[in-house]
């Protein structure tokens, strides 16, 4: 089945043409600076095409996207309307409502729209995707895959914050989590290698968000990430965990407004605000290997953090039968797991430097052959889980 | 040596007179309601007395507190001031100028005032006690012992926020940490316990307010409390940690100010909060036995919580010797300490059910005969610290 993939944003559109039996990307590209300009990148036949183009909605840039997987340089298909079975919708939020992937109709819709006060900035942009491919493709089912889906197998003591009950049951202020996609994939694809069902798996999703997923027998038992995607580890621009007192200290200090604190704990902290020199790891990386020292801090902040959570989340679990990192950071930078490892050996987890130095790619076992435990490194595939819980629930159709 | 313990509040003044080699405490009591009407409780020789009395300042609290120690029915010494040796002062908010105590001079007093910005509420009521002991005993030394002072060695990687550094260096935004007199004191105990001077132990400081630490060789590794008390742990009335962003979505959604959220957070929250009963912990196990499940949800999320950062403690110890469960209810709540130990074998913790529920007061050791790292419950003794610090400060003045 071939499903067309899309992860609209406010001023973007990401996509990706996908088999979801054998995974292949016929195509994949962005339609960027929606509503400003417009920009629409694609890849495909091995050919990477950019075009300035006029962009004023998300519609605009639908259609260009349908109108380039047709036509050439990039055509990889002939018909729309033949050749798309379906579409698959990455969607941020899905609140309480979903603890699974969907099939999109009016009450879907309606309760993303109730849903839009968690996450203002990701679910309109969802909704107006949805709606612009049923109007174009109105033959085509449609499939949203929530972000939060995974992490509904929370208990109730994980997923509250200790606030007022009744703010709780008002508001739906909880601890949601997100990647779930990706922490689903990562754990299976564990489960898998450790050829055990009821496995107790922690697993790093290291992106420039990041997050941790604490999995048993292959359900989230708890997340790093909140009510937001604010909370939790150290990201590129995010600060994660600190005390809820800094935001009306730093309000009082630096004269902000609350939603000034929150964006400056969004886009000017974490990685970038700690060295002072990037968001980017890799960059730090370099800087701390030529002494600056607080590109090191920012560093040892992180893989500190990073190694709590994996303890902390034993603890819940109960002891540990394998970590798995995963996304860019966690795939490709080796000293991040080397720090995040060492001295983990009281959990039966011992990390073989070599396997982990070694440039490769793939899903891997980094471990000493004598490790209890398991260290893995897998890559996650979101979109895959998108084309194939989108084929799940259409095939029957 | 005797030493008059003073911990003075905004509106209340906590006072003991102590014998710092026996720990024998001749006296203690509160003068509380300063400011606006007052009442002084006294007890000495077996007897408890309370008055209404007007106590417009904190000067006449400390007058009357002295006049009552050498007064009928309370009198415990002759003199103040041939009796009384030095003034032990309790001080929240010691910053990164103090990592150990002081005796007090211009300098020291400069010092606590430049650290008002980051304990509002605490460190003007000490400074003020402080000055009018100076005022009415200029002839006895004034030792200042600090909440934080034990957390002082802590790393930068554990001590700092992911936040702009040049916010660290401008306004002192960091973790400091609290409860160090009690983190000190018990984990001390505990290495005796251990007869291991470089023991890895978790110190539990489980009271109305409550904190964690992880302690090395008898220093401060890393707390859980941070710029201020309410970071980390589930309290009586304080939600411990959430999400940062939580703060301006209850602005928006409840139309409040970030000072309103924060107190909130601090008078509204945790135990309180979600359990709708009490910020009293036996009050909610009374409940929760009765079948109220919000009291059960309340102690299963504050004891999730202190499970999760005695493991993530251990994996930045590496590892751990003992944890120790200390103040009110980490020494009284078996319930509790059940719940948290249940499930860290992993971590070669095993809790002795039997001796756990046994009602036993002094120091003790609730693991199994078989466990390799060991459970101790040790009564905290912050005044003792304080007479103790006082003592070894002036003894060679």
């Amino acid at each position: 089945m071939l499903v067309l993939i899309l992860n609209a944003g406010s001023s973007s559109l990401k996509f990706q043409l996908m088999n979801h039996a054998t995974h292949d990307v016929f195509a994949s590209g962005v339609a960027e600076r929606i509503g400003i300009d417009g920009r629409l990148v694609v890849e495909s036949n091995g050919t990477k095409t950019k075009k300035e183009v006029e962009l004023p909605t998300h519609k605009e840039a639908i259609e260009l996207v349908l109108e380039s997987l047709v036509t050439k340089p990039n055509k990889v298909i002939d018909s729309v309307e033949k050749d798309i079975d379906a579409i698959g919708h990455r969607v941020v939020h899905g609140g309480e409502y979903f603890s699974k992937s969907v099939i999109v109709d009016e009450n879907v819709i309606t309760k993303l729209e109730r849903l839009i006060p968690l996450a203002p900035l990701h679910n309109p942009a969802h909704i107006m995707g949805i709606k612009i491919c049923r109007e174009l493709m109105p033959e085509k089912p449609n499939v949203a895959v929530f972000d939060t889906a995974f992490h509904q197998t929370m208990q109730e003591s994980s997923y509250m914050y200790a606030v007022p009950y009744e703010d709780y049951k008002e508001y739906g202020l909880r601890k949601y989590g997100f990647h779930g996609t990706s922490h689903h994939y990562v754990s299976h694809e564990a489960s898998k290698l450790l050829n055990n069902k009821d496995a107790k798996v922690v697993v790093c999703h290291l992106g420039n968000g990041s997050s941790i997923c604490a999995v048993k027998g292959g359900k989230s038992v708890e997340t790093s990430m909140g009510l937001t995607p604010l909370e939790g580890l150290v990201m590129g621009t995010r600060s994660g965990d600190l005390d809820p007192a800094v935001i009306s200290f730093l309000m009082d200090k630096k004269q902000m407004t609350a939603q000034e604190v929150v964006d400056y704990l969004n886009k000017k902290s974490g990685l970038l605000g700690v060295s002072g020199i990037s968001s980017d790891l890799r960059e730090i990386i370099d800087a701390s290997e030529k002494g600056d020292e607080r590109a090191t801090l920012a560093i040892d902040i992180k893989c500190n953090r990073i190694k709590k959570y994996i303890c902390a989340y034993a603890g819940i679990l109960g002891g540990l039968d394998a970590i798995c990192f995963t996304a860019g950071v966690g795939e490709n930078a080796s000293l991040i797991r080397e720090k995040v490892c060492t001295g983990l050996d009281f959990l039966g987890l011992e990390l073989d430097k070599q396997r982990n130095n070694k440039k490769q790619s793939g899903k891997r076992e980094i471990n000493t052959e004598t490790s209890k435990g398991k260290i893995f490194v897998i890559p996650t595939n979101e979109e895959y889980v998108i084309a194939n819980d989108t084929y799940n629930l259409v095939k029957d159709l």
